[in-house]
């Protein structure tokens, strides 16, 4: 066959439709976390739209709704619960993508194609929990028992979808999974680029430093006597940005987000700082390097500046590499689509696909985000990218079947 | 006359017994805000002590006690509140010192000797703000305004002094001002110097900065787009630092104490950084000459890293230089009294010397901290050291005679 041909008319009408449930703050901004009465009326809307385009609309113990096609089939989606002050792109577009590419092709005598919506991808209550669930790499028992920020248990939170819950959907009935999403981030929107392929995406190491030197006077404390902890971060954070010159990739990235100086007061030469040193990077390999780099300097730093040095925990997520052939099928679609104008690159960002790529083959594919915003009312996309992104995702569906 | 002949012993003894007035704490700690019950009791207790050694103990509106002599006399003195966690030494050893060099001198047939214990230098409402007051720095009207950290009212918690005050005690009948006070800095305890005779009482500036760059996602945001206001901070004091080795002296100090990041998550690039700098010497124009590095590099850092750039209302205190023929008599008696262990030093904290300075000749006597700890429960001096300073202001005022 060719190539699906997708209904752009009904995919925006769906897109705004779904934007309406939630719909808060200012401009295209959107108020839908898991579990809340939005969510799960956005959820119930969905799953109409799911009936009426032919697949059979399941919500697992989680919540995540499936709407399964007969047989073997492509699964693609995301998930529609926000982040507390959400966009109306991020998770959406590759949930409402995903059941019009799975409409046009039952219309079209195409291939067979599921479409999911995760819960909880925004962490509500954990990180990608919905996603997590399902590919085992969490487990329920513990999922259960996360809290939200306000002390709420998941357990009780669910509640709330009642009868819904319960259904088992077995990966197995699926070949492979494709997550269309907006880049969050502004490298496409700046190279004017309609589609990125995702390569990886990336792994993080978070870890809390803590530098104590000497807390005095600011008055009565001379320079050469000071151990002044604000002053140890300072040269720790230059020696780092040097030494990872060698080290990393235009890709790479890393960051010192938070920083807490004791006590804090203008008078006093700050005895202690914590701060955050977090990493992320496409190769596990890249990371270690990072990490050996920062140890080495945070260690050096406090003995030259007579610190006592604490490092923390290190949170570390692996990095995950799509599915070779996936990214081929889709790199192919996007030249297809728009010639020249899309890249590989990586995702900075969680997704959960991350999580469902240990369960099947798994790509993504990304739009643009003006200005690079998200994880604020004012993320937006220009509905011509949308529509790109809904082509590239038809192309490569047709390649698939 | 030869040099008063002090008593150790009852020196000792008096100042052990103000100790046990709102002792708290570990070790010898002392709790004695301004007009608290502790206070109170410890200006109740010395003006008993003045009366005993011949002086008319008297308070001013603000609560200053002061033990006159009769006819025109030195003054010495210095305070007896404390900060909310404070030592037992830090300006009660300037009061008693001075109460038994008055009383040896009386003893002797000396020169007349008045004693002076300060209200509030410690800040519960202003700065220095009973010597601010008694020497004009500070309007009555407006001191009666100032809130502590509570928001109590100055002229409420005065209340508290009630018939006590009132007396009205006029500069004119002084001839010169001598405070003895711990360094509350490492610097004699690190030489094994016994006495500091106090050139100046340093100027303070004291600015807030912000930077204003761009807040982004830490994973999807490239090193090469980012516009991070940590990163904005760092440079900014490396450059200082650098900038600062051309105009400095040893004696000169710089600070940031304070430093918040927003919104300080270590996922996201920090977006906005408000910090202090502060800045202290006892030369007013170089104090000038930083002000102009500072304003210059952050202007050039928010310029080249594309930051907004705020600078806040710049807090400034005069350097105060101390009377030269006073400094010389306390040089001359610290000669005499432990030659060569002895030197010329800034003073790096602000002293009700710093306003006494303005209604006639006044000088400064520094023995050693311990660790340069001060503000704290844990600051102390040995006692051998507390007698060495007792016996130098003794032989000065001998002097002045």
């Amino acid at each position: 066959m060719g190539v699906i041909e997708v209904d752009v008319a009904r995919f925006l009408q769906d897109l705004h439709a779904l934007r309406a449930i939630g719909a808060a703050g200012v401009g295209k901004g959107v108020v839908r976390p898991a579990y809340s009465k939005a969510d799960i009326a956005a959820r119930d809307w969905l799953a109409v739209r799911m009936r009426d385009a032919g697949l059979a609309p399941v919500f697992d113990d989680m919540g995540s709704l499936f709407g399964l096609a007969s047989g073997r089939s492509v699964l693609l989606g995301s998930h529609t619960d926000t982040q507390p002050e959400g966009g109306w792109l991020d998770g959406a577009l590759g949930v409402i993508a995903a059941l019009e590419v799975a409409r046009a092709s039952r219309e079209a005598g195409g291939p067979p194609v599921s479409v999911v919506s995760f819960q909880d991808e925004e962490g509500r209550f954990g990180v990608t929990t919905g996603s997590a669930v399902w590919s085992g790499v969490l487990s329920a028992m513990q999922a259960a028992q996360l809290q939200d920020k306000d002390g709420v248990i998941l357990d009780a939170a669910r509640a709330a979808m009642g009868a819904r819950l319960g259904a088992r959907v077995y990966p197995a009935r699926f070949s492979a999974f494709v997550e269309m999403h907006i880049e969050q981030g502004p490298v496409l929107d700046q190279a004017g680029e309609k589609i990125g392929v995702v390569e990886a995406i990336v792994g993080i190491r978070d870890m809390t430093i803590s530098f104590t030197g000497q807390q005095n006077h600011a008055g009565t404390t001379p320079m050469a006597l000071r151990r002044d902890a604000f002053q140890a971060l300072s040269a720790f954070n230059s020696v780092i940005n040097d030494r990872f010159r060698n080290i990393v990739t235009p890709d790479t990235v890393w960051t010192i987000g938070f920083v807490e100086l004791h006590p804090g007061a203008h008078s006093i030469v700050p005895g202690r700082v914590r701060f955050s040193m977090q990493w992320r990077d496409g190769d596990a390999e890249r990371l270690a390097r990072m990490e050996a780099v920062i140890r080495e300097t945070a260690e050096e730093i406090a003995s030259e500046m007579g610190m006592a040095l604490e490092l923390g925990d290190m949170l570390g997520i692996e990095p995950v590499a799509m599915d070779a052939e996936l990214r081929n099928v889709l790199a192919v679609a996007a030249e297809g689509e728009v010639p020249g104008k899309w890249r590989h690159m990586p995702s900075g960002a969680l997704h959960d696909a991350s999580n469902v790529a240990g369960l099947m083959p798994a790509a993504m594919l990304f739009v643009p985000s003006i200005g690079g915003i998200s994880h604020a009312f004012d993320e937006d996309t220009d509905e011509a990218d949308l529509v790109t992104g809904l082509q590239v995702l038809a192309r490569a569906v047709s390649a698939l079947g």
